[in-house]
């Protein structure tokens, strides 16, 4: 069994509790800004060595809560193991994004597609209790996975993209085809993070990193559906102990009356969303998560402490309430960049833990 | 003098007038899309060869409209010509984006930043009065220039960026000179459309591409003030004649709000916008133009058909008035894709005009 949880800041914000300051944890928090992390990734080889190692994950993973007092640790791994485990091969080129060596645009891919053996991504479970168990109750941790609609644009188009032009194509022309593909990213997704849960995860997030690119009308059908899905699956407890569920859609902010039907805990923000209208609309249903812009962090150190108080102030003094508070996690609105200095991270931490005590013992 | 205008079906839906038929343009329908387009491109060498030849750039603006009934021709050239004219060196290398030789970065940088001598442009001014008499009043000609910040993201950056970096580190850490470039920018815009105006420009249009990727309360102060302070000094009318003016934000859905206070008399909206609320905010006291997402035309023709007479419906029956009207103005929600089949194009303003005239008789 593990150690009871010491700091459960992070859980109790995501399910409207009150808490005594808003935590933070950022998206990518384990990552190539820390010169710890670019060094355990040369002896790893590769990304995927990285990934794919039960030891390096779990010591990457609590890299950054040492220098930082976060509030949540993520798993570190990639949103797009699930493809990999459907047989497609995933790689990273140096200097590279991800790319998969067979894709997926037509019927007869579709049709080989299968909800994979959990098995084949059981490097993925083994770090989630591992990470668990050397995080030894500090802070919980989060387990992820990308969004039905965010795996099948990296399915079809093979790796990323600039105009989602094969994606599209294929939704446009065979939407058939795309519900298809779409309806067993949902099964896949909800089974991954049940067991990721299972094996530890005390949170599950969802990162629809690709949904703001679709249109209004294609969005509510092809990506919010397809993550109602996953949700109507995943565990919402385990072994007694509520498991707070994340969505984050990049560039969904315009969809926010639309997204309030998820049945989740927590609906994350990028930058764009003004926090204090995004509360005006959702605090009764739901606790908000972010939105500092990463390239904040390139400011000087005052700079990013007084550019992260204004987030704070902009969502507002956090109504307190047992399970019907509105509530706010602090996060940027996106992951952080490789090139940020450490040192503004510590800044923009400190600022959010301190600000966020003294706006609670406003009148 | 110039031929009097037959089509004024885009300036009167602009300027909020009745129109027997929705009118329909598209961003970049002179381009590489079309085959004839690419064969004058052959002959300039260069993109810029292409921009800068008053006799290539008739050729190309003119191309689509002898292949489809759109409503209106715009100006061919990049929005990139007036920092190019500020000194920094534009250049397109073969498959790249554009290049500035010199950037932006530092205070001495912006301190020899100066509204350009419009001289530097003439070639622009040649190419707006060489298309309006070439056009013979088939439909009105649109003069375009970037926003204040876009151009200032290609200054700083030196070309594309996928994460602007560069941009928000000065805008962030030295926000005066920031303001400073904009204000230079903005300066030289205005002239800049003025003159492409009192060259025939029918209409002027400002393209904030990158307003969107601006966090909430930046996009205002940077963003949009500037555009605003390029509105207020951009012809009204010429010669007694009224010149529409349109801002196209992308990413810029989330601030409709805010943008209704822009002094212009179209709002264009990408495909994440749903038209129906926007019309509901922005009907009256601005036109909408949009908002059909470019890879929509990668599906069949009768498909293609169908997803723009769904954009005409998500806007409804326009309301007529003399002035007063909700009118919408058909367009993509961004530049046309380079890969498009022509016939998709022919399919689309088919059925948005046949369908549009339709919903006009609806009772």
């Amino acid at each position: 069994m593990f150690a009871p949880l010491q700091n459960d800041t992070f859980i109790r914000a995501c399910l409207r509790q009150s808490t005594t300051h808003t935590p933070i944890w950022l998206m990518r928090q384990a990552g190539r800004y820390l010169p710890e992390y670019r060094e355990t990734r040369a002896k790893a080889g590769s990304f995927m060595g990285l990934a794919t190692n039960t030891d390096y994950a779990t010591e990457v993973t609590l890299q950054p809560l040492e220098r930082f007092p976060l509030d949540a640790a993520i798993l570190f791994s990639d949103i797009l193991t699930v493809p990999d485990a459907m047989g497609l091969g995933l790689s990273f080129a140096i200097g590279e994004g991800p790319k998969f060596e067979r894709t997926v645009r037509d019927e007869a891919a579709v049709n080989a597609l299968h909800v994979p053996d959990m098995a084949k991504l059981q490097y993925v479970f083994d770090a989630v209790t591992s990470i668990r168990t050397a995080l030894h109750g500090r802070v919980p941790l989060i387990g992820f996975s990308g969004s039905p609609w965010t795996l099948a644009c990296y399915m079809v188009e093979g790796g990323g993209s600039s105009d989602y032009r094969m994606v599209k194509t294929l939704m446009y022309q065979r939407p058939d085809l795309m519900h298809r593909i779409l309806e067993i990213n949902a099964d896949a997704v909800a089974l991954y993070l049940n067991t990721q849960i299972e094996a530890g995860a005390q949170a599950a997030m969802i990162f629809d990193s690709w949904g703001g690119v679709l249109a209004d009308g294609a969005f509510q059908t092809f990506s919010m559906a397809y993550t109602h899905r996953v949700l109507n699956k995943v565990h919402t407890e385990f072994n007694g102990v509520k498991i707070p569920r994340l969505v984050f859609t990049k560039g969904g902010g315009m969809w926010l009356d639309d997204m309030q039907q998820l049945p989740c805990d927590v609906l994350g923000m990028d930058w764009t969303v003004n926090l204090s209208q995004a509360r005006a609309k959702l605090g009764d249903t739901h606790a908000l998560q972010g939105n500092l812009d990463p390239n904040a962090l390139f400011a000087a150190p005052e700079q990013v402490a007084q550019l992260g108080r204004q987030v704070l102030d902009s969502f507002g003094k956090p109504h307190m309430g047992d399970g019907t508070g509105h509530t706010h996690i602090f996060n940027l609105g996106h992951g952080i960049n490789q090139f940020t200095p450490p040192e503004s991270v510590a800044a923009l931490v400190e600022a959010v833990h301190s600000h966020s005590k003294q706006l609670r013992a406003q009148a």
